[in-house]
């Protein structure tokens, strides 16, 4: 099994952070390899906003939690970092491009120490009022859909069990 | 740079293929790690059509061309496997689940030395009477909803060229 394979049947969503900050190079890892993901047409569509602004990140978080069915305190569980993903609402595959983003993002923290999770409600969250402030104040235009949050810190616990796959997920021919 | 981020910076859409069979183990491998992708609430809600038989697959390529603005001869490019990725459409994080799987895929394909690429329109095949029965007849009930296409095989040409990544994709607070 090589180091990518091995990587991503020993990542999981890490659902507790230490406070610690992460050191920038890391996060700009993270950011940067997020670009790298597929996107349709090549169009490279998908947005990053990265917020490690502690007031920032718990507006967020205040945000995200008005829309969690839940109503958890922190939906963010304590992470430091925010990386929340974003794709134009004119793109016809800004969901699927974005969710590749993520995908590469918790991969490569993972691969790096990090942990990570992703956060959902970034649609509504960026749809209200106050998320929309948000984005016009980090110097987006108008147009950009939430696709998810990705969260980044160093976990609070180590958690590498590999959970077994749920039976019938392939069919052949 | 580690072997995670190296194998992501590098993985690109492979657009011609080599006819040589990928062998069993290799398929199964890549397939295994799709389904290792992360899901929301842990669900585990998507499911692969792995097509490797010749018929189903020229089948698959034809009714994808239907749907193919370009109206290309074979939109799969020649490789001679298809992973085609669905969820539940009663789920609803099933594009963002799905799009999860495609990632693993393609980016575990590349670190086995195997092109792949994502190829569109599988929501409109399996809506087309021809598609939804080739769900059928893989034993599938309905209610799925396809996300993508990955398709595997041996590059017909080598293409690591690292592309830039576009500017202004990263706002920061």
């Amino acid at each position: 099994m090589n180091d990518v394979i091995q990587n991503m049947i020993t990542r999981r969503s890490c659902k507790q952070y230490k406070g610690d900050p992460v050191p920038d190079e890391i996060i700009d890892q993270i950011i940067e390899v997020g670009l790298y993901a597929a996107s349709g047409m090549g169009k490279q569509s998908p947005i990053i906003l990265a917020v490690k602004d502690k007031a920032i990140r718990d507006e967020l978080s205040r945000l995200n939690a008005k829309y969690d069915p839940r109503k958890r305190q922190d939906p963010f569980y304590g992470a430091p970092v925010v990386l929340a993903v974003l794709a134009p609402k004119s793109i016809p595959t800004a969901v699927y491009d974005g969710s590749l983003v993520m995908g590469n993002m918790m991969l490569a923290a993972h691969s790096l120490g990090i942990g990570s999770c992703w956060i959902h409600r970034a649609k509504e969250v960026f749809e209200d009022a106050e998320g929309k402030a948000l984005l016009k104040q980090a110097g987006l235009t108008e147009g950009y859909e939430g696709i998810g949050n990705c969260v980044i810190g160093y976990a609070a616990y180590e958690n590498e069990t590999v959970i077994p796959r749920r039976e019938n997920r392939v069919f052949r021919f």
